[in-house]
């Protein structure tokens, strides 16, 4: 299917897809997020091929979402790692798993969980809110087109 | 390029990603939550060609996030709705759209705005937030595997 670019779109939404709607790509910042940096690690964990993961990462650099850091070791291997731009997807990746894990695992199967290290416990729900910070659903908000 | 299938994956972030992942899927998403209904509205919005967008809502369907009712207005025409695990996605979307607004937009470049209807201002920035309520980065955060 020929993906059509949006990256001219007024609408933010549109935007972050044409950036990171790759399936692959959420997946690599999940990854980075947990602390992997090496190619050969991002490629066991994701079970992907070679060239596809090459070509994903040299996207995510150009998009300057991830950047190609000599490695922590000494030796002359590069690393991958999220910059700002790429760590700030942290509230849509947590969003995203607390609604699979809401309606995508039957009640009592198992799954990871991401848990604060201070407390130890879960996380709170990601909850949309208003400037005086009241929860807001989807009947609660209006969009204004760019002017 | 061969998708993997997730669905039987212990993270959640994967399984969401195997049922929405598909770039189309959260842009249908966004428009059902600004009140598109018609197929030729999604249509004309997307830009999507017909035989895509029968294919996407079908899998949205079946999925459970959007339902077919009859139209409002009487006739034998179907619209499409968001269910409750389709309207789960807003706190997705609206991280989404965040992140865009503030990365993917040059200073002063306009955007539409999503505001909430009480107040008229934009809505808060979406944090992540341990049990007590305190701000989270990816580094105050481990995940637990599936026991």
């Amino acid at each position: 299917m020929q993906r059509r670019c949006l990256d001219d779109s007024t609408c933010p939404v549109a935007r972050s897809l044409d950036s990171i709607g790759d399936w692959w790509t959420l997946l690599i910042v999940r990854d980075a997020m947990l602390g992997i940096r090496r190619f050969s690690d991002f490629q066991r964990s994701l079970g992907l091929g070679r060239n596809v993961l090459v070509a994903r990462l040299k996207k995510m650099v150009a998009d300057g979402v991830m950047e190609r850091t000599p490695a922590t070791n000494g030796t002359s291997y590069k690393e991958y790692q999220l910059t700002a731009k790429g760590e700030a997807l942290f509230p849509v990746l947590v969003a995203m798993r607390q609604w699979g894990e809401r309606f995508l695992f039957a009640p009592g199967e198992p799954h990871s969980e991401l848990i604060d290290r201070r407390l130890g416990k879960a996380l709170q729900q990601m909850r949309v809110r208003d400037a005086e910070g009241h929860e807001c659903g989807v009947a609660d908000v209006t969009l204004v087109a760019a002017s």
